[in-house]
């Protein structure tokens, strides 16, 4: 796939990535001990005990997977210049052992930068859905992307 | 630490949690292999000619060191009912193998729910600090935290 810039990206484009992630036990047990240890997170008795009935990824887990999914279906060949946030992470539905994610971003909004002329903030919505077609996690992403180099491309 | 309920919040609480974390080459590297594949995530020479001048760590993974400094410092003893988000992540200066990350919480709103009397909407500023003193993320967090059973606090 050849390197993407700023100019290969406009609003209302929707890329829907092609991997998968199935969530194993031991690896959402993995992450919460070393980054979200709590009980629901950490133990299947006390899923149960919890309002979500039983053992659940971490929601950063969940973020992690689908940010992958991303970075190997389309963010690893944009020529990008870092990210200063993200906004509205929403977790939709609890994601638990044996669930299939697959994941899709829209471009929301291209915004050319005025101070740096090399580079522009773009905005898309990703989204994850798991095997259901239910959607389990949105948020909004902010991306600098570099503009192709001696130009060639439309002003976004 | 006794079990911790939306009376025991008020808006203006800052919280400095106690633990810190020291970013190991290492586990930068095993989180981006799992979660963000990128090559200054990934390879010391890929971050030497990337933007960042070196290898540093996912802006997910600061999240997730942030987030267990949170858990382990307060709450994980909160009678929590869950997150439905987090708002405004902003990653603002990179994280590299040896910085030191502590973190601090500070309360922002409470929003009693009208239609579950039993719970609340929590509103929280996280922010994460490196050795030098430097804030290297923020981020605004919800969630919902149970009211104590059968009153007995104030009515935040």
């Amino acid at each position: 796939m050849p390197t993407l810039y700023l100019e290969d990206f406009k609003p209302g484009q929707t890329f829907t990535f092609p991997g998968s992630h199935t969530f194993t036990r031991e690896e959402i047990l993995a992450f919460a001990r070393q980054y979200d240890p709590q009980p629901f997170h950490l133990d299947e008795e006390a899923g149960k005990r919890s309002i979500y009935g039983g053992l659940i990824a971490s929601g950063w887990q969940t973020v992690g997977v689908t940010f992958r999914l991303a970075v190997e279906g389309l963010i690893g060949n944009v020529a990008s210049m870092g990210s200063p946030g993200v906004d509205e992470v929403r977790w939709l539905k609890p994601v638990r052992p044996g669930d299939t994610i697959t994941a899709s971003m829209e471009v929301l909004e291209l915004r050319p930068s005025r101070s740096k002329p090399d580079r522009g903030l773009v905005r898309v919505r990703y989204a994850a859905t798991n095997q259901r077609g239910e959607t389990v996690l949105t948020m909004v992403g902010m991306g600098l992307f570099a503009r192709r180099p001696g130009g060639g491309g439309a002003t976004p």
